[in-house]
């Protein structure tokens, strides 16, 4: 099978000529989500010509270092579009360098696909497997990629050749259409084919085609540590409860899990859970969700990416003709999306920064203000998840910090849409809970236990305080951990 | 026709009788949305007879002062569940007496289907116009009224007959089902009936059938004032504008609009506004809403509830058989679902209390603590509208207090969903925007002069004072306007 059709091997040029069909403030819509499936030599180029600048750069999720870092750095980025996980984009985003809007990943391609604000994507830059007469075969990500490609004026194609042949047939595109026209989303279970295997894409659309043969670099995850695999347990055994008392079926609802350590500990303490026949429906896949996969314990899973170690990326490309029968790659609007997460009824489980004694949880900023990575779907899913589950570890830094806090410096996720808290410390339980029950639970079951009695004497503070006893809050007080932690280095 | 079918006819009795079957400590499901079709006899022979304590009370919505009012003051409700704008409730729910629940209206019907956490309603207690073999032709609301029948181990009704026969038809009941069994919802525009004009209900369910005579109370509006006309004619402009940029269709998208006056004035604004051909998805339709049909503006809307002035609710009865073909009923699972708001790509229009420099939304909490009415269907429609829009007068309480503040004391919308505010003042368009930049079009678009150089001055100090550039906050100050109000009563 040739990856490039006949008629479009006259566009194939250097990344460096392709670079050049960029121009100065142009808005640019990227392949890449969780570090896997970006363009890996236009970034470069692009930096290293620096005949571009303020450049608008668009991406599903966050991208690897060889782009965003390299984009950063070169100071060719004016703004920055929905998430980003990458030190040199965050640090120059914090010091006021590049903008930076941090969105629900649902919200990107169904607001690119519906101009709304007047958004306009003047290239996609999208990494192949393969181009055909009809479209595009993405790596192994989806992101808003077929977003980008159907608003955009143009495409660059990075043709990666180390990507298996055997990943065609792995997609599954959709196109929802835009209001008035938008259309019911057919999925009824994880595994539900709905639509073609690639991105729809005229052949003249086509601008450039740049051939690499780079891999994605692994994301370099700490290796679960015992807090995390007590968080796992914790999370395992509140679920075991659950199909004990006739509230979830044996096996269980859907499975979405985010990223990183706790999220990667969290599905191998399932492994050993005695769940079986599981599913997923979740915006990555990690190693352990590949773990579970292989040992027959996840029958199948939908997810907008993989992001996988090296030794798994190995496992998963050689052997890609079988996975497909079970691992969809869906675009972040379909992956995302409310009315299916609902309809599947997924459990939902992410890492918050903090959460405050009412419920209310931040993902997103340090101290209100500097913002860390985004809180990419964990809004889609925590709003319409049957059952939503928040882990972290109780303290960081040492115990400088406490996870559970009097108030949170930043809100992502308010009361109205957090469920189950779970720490190293115990499960919180904050299902039709009031204010005041969710505080004494959060205190007791989840802080940690150098920070309970400061945060009982936060609250009988509050309460003798507060105007009302529904949330009662002492505003002088509210946020002056936050305060103490930046003076000091300490909550304590 | 004959509103209780013959073999029901040995269940009539009297609503002291009714009121017997229930007992303390139950979980009660009652009708009621806007002050409409809620309970009018039950509530008060349970307040006169008192033998029911410790009762939780979970509505669909707002009702009236006969229901929420009288059971509250006398003392028989322990627990309010998802949303109250009642006085006397919302003062023993502040003073700590009643526990209360603030729920996205979505939720309530989802999770009550679902057993979510195992919550389980012991009575349904509905009010209807017609009972027939095969279930409850309800009143003008629907509410959650549909779940709470399905989900209750028994049933009773509150048979209204004042309300006229022709309402017949007028509802639209679909059952979604629970995951893993859930259904696509297959409404593509708001004028698709989908389901049955009844709530299903065996016979056997019914306990009790308590006819009564009495109306719903028509809520009592302030009349659109100067403020609220500027608003409202703001909103229209900055519509037009987008009609005319091409970024929405001449008769727009389905409207929603949220509860009040200011609501109110906004949908006048819409009839002078020049706009056609419009249709509504909303939870409430109210005045504004039902001018805007007789004059043929809207063409038909789909609504939860009715919520009247007298003058309007007597055209509305008096013409029932012709605003049936126009005009569908359906509960809040289906008005409020995500996955017909964002599919129908809803224009939404809501009112917050106070937003924040970054535009943060407190739709809730009075400095923090103390709660107002509730979230509502606002958090339904504002993350899933394709437009969503918060409107408010730029001051309340004479100028002591600014609805523009440097940081929310309560957070209902986070920054990532806020996309426009309106105030007599002006416009400030968020969508695309950077924090700052955020900051910047609230204080100099949306604030009020008097109020603009503090909040220029609170910038600037966050500005210096933070460690991060991307959403500066000052923590010390962040919450000092709402702490001066409470201690002198005024933000300046």
């Amino acid at each position: 099978m040739s990856r490039i059709p006949a008629g479009l091997q006259s566009r194939v040029m250097s990344a460096e000529q392709a670079a050049r069909l960029i121009t100065s403030g142009m808005t640019l819509g990227m392949s890449g989500f969780t570090l896997v499936g970006y363009p890996k030599a236009i970034p470069g180029a692009l930096a290293a010509s620096g005949h571009a600048k303020n450049l608008t750069l668009c991406t599903g999720a966050s991208v690897g270092d060889d782009m965003d870092g390299v984009m950063a750095q070169a100071g060719i980025i004016k703004r920055r579009y929905s998430y980003q996980s990458n030190k040199s984009m965050r640090t120059l985003i914090n010091d006021g360098s590049i903008g930076y809007i941090d969105m629900h990943l649902s919200h990107v391609p169904t607001f690119i696909n519906r101009r709304m604000g007047g958004i306009h994507i003047d290239m996609a830059v999208i990494e192949c497997a393969v181009i055909t007469e009809e479209g595009l075969i993405p790596a192994a990500s989806m992101g808003a990629s077929d977003a980008f490609v159907r608003m955009a004026d143009k495409v660059i194609v990075e043709l990666n050749e180390t990507i298996p042949l055997d990943i065609v047939g792995m997609h599954d595109v959709f196109e929802i259409g835009t209001p008035p026209h938008a259309r019911p989303i057919p999925i009824v279970h994880p595994l539900d084919r709905i639509g073609v295997n690639f991105i729809p894409c005229p052949p003249e659309k086509i601008a450039a085609i740049v051939v690499t043969d780079r891999q994605d670099k692994s994301p370099s995850f700490t290796e679960p540590n015992e807090v995390s695999r007590v968080i796992g347990r914790n999370i395992v055994g509140f679920l075991r409860q659950e199909v004990e008392a006739g509230r979830l079926p044996e096996n269980l609802l859907p499975l979405q899990s985010g990223v990183g350590a706790v999220a990667n500990a969290v599905l191998q303490a399932f492994a050993d859970g005695g769940f079986r026949d599981l599913t997923m429906y979740t915006e990555t896949f990690q190693d352990s969700a590949l773990d579970l996969l292989d040992r027959g314990i996840v029958l199948g899973a939908t997810t907008c990416a993989v992001s996988f170690s090296e030794a798994a990326q190995k496992r998963f490309y050689g052997n890609l003709a079988a996975y497909r029968e079970k691992l969809i790659l869906r675009s972040q609007e379909l992956s995302n999306n409310p009315e299916v997460i609902r309809r599947l009824g997924l459990i939902s489980m992410n890492t918050p920064i903090e959460v405050d004694i009412y419920g209310n949880v931040n993902s997103t900023h340090i101290a209100g203000s500097a913002v860390m990575n985004g809180i990419g779907g964990s809004g889609d899913f925590t709003r319409n998840a049957a059952l939503n589950i928040f882990a972290t570890e109780s303290i960081g830094k040492k115990g400088a910090i406490s996870c559970i806090v009097p108030m949170v410096s930043h809100v992502d996720h308010t009361e109205h849409d957090t469920q189950i808290v779970v720490t190293e410390q115990g499960v919180a339980d904050l299902r039709w809970k009031i204010p005041q029950e969710r505080a004494e639970l959060l205190i007791e079951n989840c802080a940690h236990p150098d920070y309970r009695p400061m945060l009982r004497d936060y609250l009988a503070q509050a309460r003798k305080t507060a105007k009302s006893q529904h949330t009662p809050h002492d505003l002088k007080q509210a946020l002056s951990w936050h305060q103490r932690f930046l003076e000091t280095g300490s909550m304590k």
